[in-house]
């Protein structure tokens, strides 16, 4: 390589390739020649079958350590209603701006890895560790071929890294902002109560499972899960939807449901919530059925020598002290951190999932940049 | 009159004359001419516009007091589907029992009261007191021209009673079980709140009025409204619904409803309870709407001279000592107690409103006795 890749070129070119989610294109492809051309070794690894096969795409250029890895996705969500100003796939500049699906969430934050690299291996060809990418085509869809199964490839093989760095956009308005270091847990849970059904007036001849669940549900809220930890802020726990559909105002109804969610902090698991509502819903009804879904678990990476060397890569080139956040909704950094230390760190967020997303050239030059200062400071 | 009318024939006359809600058929015509050959003074007084026309009757014999009314209605519930074993407007007699829509509930009540007065006046020609009837034919509908309509044309035309005796059943087994005195009355509430939708990951974004509402409806159910009184069972508080409609796990909703009914007794108005439930509400939730529906308020006719001749009257006749009950839906009685003492004592209600409605002979027998004797002791 003679000169650095120039990653706005590299972010037009991946908005071209369009893969939107489930559909991969060509996208990962692209990518992979671009990194074999770098000196990676790719590995396409693809899994689920017929409708749900997912691409998915790790490399790797070098053996040693410390090992950074950088993850991110090529699938975009789709282009969405007509009113784009500006293709959706076509990529364009206009007066400093890039856009297209993608350019922020996130194909611009792959881009900007891959030119970092490419302008660290013009100053130090031979890094002591080693860099790799994990990247997957299903992080907007349900995400269950894609980062999750190639960490249980990466485990398999030897693979996994000292530190992993997700791309997502982190900055609300401006690039230094946030990193993020961790996410709250998120838990859905269905309670179903039966009663007997009955007339009004004679109330002594019924079960109102309507007020058994007013009793649940009061004692579930009525007091915060917590008060938040060293790094998290409060668990909060929202009931979505109450369901009856009686439409008889002389008849108690025969049964009753409930919806809730809770995102939880590192002071609970998914578990330990469940444990709980199961055990107030069943001191008021003792039949009642309570379905719980984990959608995942609260993590935290500790602040540590990796993440210190990512905050003070954001300080050195954009001059703010970022806050370490654990706010926000989730992204693949949960299965991540099931293996590795993790913190996210990625472009302005703004107009992600609308129409004519874009991202500023001069905020893909400063995340190139500090991804780069990175790698000085992680593998050289 | 030589011979006194036969109270089977003359209930199996009026269900001959079939005379489904709202449809009237020719049954009050029939039962005109019958009390005007008594020497009744017969008023036909339909209310009502198209649709709506109600026919009422109105019959008075005397001019004298005490005047005792007997008030019902000619209208029956459909007979629903097939499965008779014995026509529903047959009217017919199988060993000892006469079977028919509206044989309990109540042409047979009606029919035991005219042949009460006519047996009554073959041994009592020229009574002291008067007699009367007051028959509407929409009982079983909304019943919005009936009763109510007829008794503003009585107070209009002074001829309201000094006691009145519904002839609706109200005996659960046997005949002499239960006078009843009075019923708790009702209301219907309807709650709405609105809040502010959001994202469950950003609580404090939004304002979700599932939690106001559990809260509302945590306070308004978490103690009884009373302990009964001396005449009546404990107010009731039913939640019949509780509606948001929310299936996005991960939204908080706008908006959510609930419905509820209390049946309440004469320690409470519909008025002070529609208050209770404004103020609760409005404490937990500002702008939250409440409309409240008061179906009927609660009566109570005390014990006094008019409701111990008719208990005397069904002990006399059936060796038991009926129970004065105030429990059970609503009846055509509660218009009544706005104007005089009124009490129910009629058939056995069982097969009410079901598929082969039907009474013993020899019950329609003994309530055309318990009727008799009342008159005898009230208006001879």
């Amino acid at each position: 390589m003679t000169h650095a890749l120039d990653v706005t070129a590299l972010a037009s070119d991946l908005i071209r390739h369009p893969s939107v989610s489930p559909d991969p294109g060509e996208s990962q492809t692209a990518l992979g020649e671009t990194l074999s051309a770098m000196g990676f070794e790719v590995f396409h690894l693809p899994f689920g079958e017929g409708a749900e096969r997912t691409p998915n795409l790790f490399a790797r250029r070098g053996k040693g350590g410390p090992h950074l890895c950088f993850a991110g996705h090529t699938d975009v969500v789709p282009p969405g209603q007509q009113g784009w100003q500006h293709g959706p796939f076509a990529g364009s500049v206009e007066q400093g701006i890039l856009y297209g699906r993608g350019a922020c969430d996130m194909k611009g934050g792959i881009a900007a890895f891959v030119a970092a690299v490419s302008s660290f291996l013009e100053n130090t060809p031979e890094p002591q560790g080693s860099i790799s990418l994990l990247i997957t085509g299903d992080e907007e869809g349900p995400a269950r071929f894609g980062t999750v199964k190639v960490l249980e490839w990466m485990k398999v093989h030897d693979q996994i890294p000292d530190f992993c760095v997700v791309g997502e956009p982190t900055n609300p308005t401006v690039m230094g902002e946030v990193i993020k270091i961790g996410r709250r847990g998120s838990i859905n849970v269905r309670i179903t109560l039966k009663g007997r059904q009955g007339h009004v007036a004679y109330p002594h001849r019924a079960d109102n499972p309507v007020h058994r669940l007013i009793r649940i549900l009061s004692e579930l809220t009525e007091k915060p899960l917590d008060e938040g930890s060293e790094w998290f802020e409060p668990s909060s726990l929202q009931v979505t939807s109450v369901d009856v559909g009686n439409t008889a105002t002389n008849v108690i109804p025969a049964e009753a449901k409930a919806a809730l969610n809770i995102r939880f902090n590192d002071l609970h698991t998914g578990a330990s919530l469940r444990e709980w509502i199961e055990t107030v819903c069943h001191r008021h009804a003792p039949d009642c059925q309570v379905e719980a879904s984990i959608s995942g678990e609260s993590f935290l990476t500790q602040p540590g020598p990796e993440l210190n060397a990512l905050k003070v890569s954001v300080q050195d080139v954009t001059g703010r002290e970022p806050r370490l956040d654990t706010g926000g909704g989730t992204s693949d950094a949960r299965f991540i951190a099931l293996y590795c230390p993790v913190a996210e760190f990625g472009l302005v967020g703004a107009s992600m999932h609308q129409i004519d997303e874009h991202v500023a050239v001069s905020d893909l030059d400063t995340l190139k940049r500090v991804y780069e200062r990175l790698l000085e400071r992680t593998v050289a």
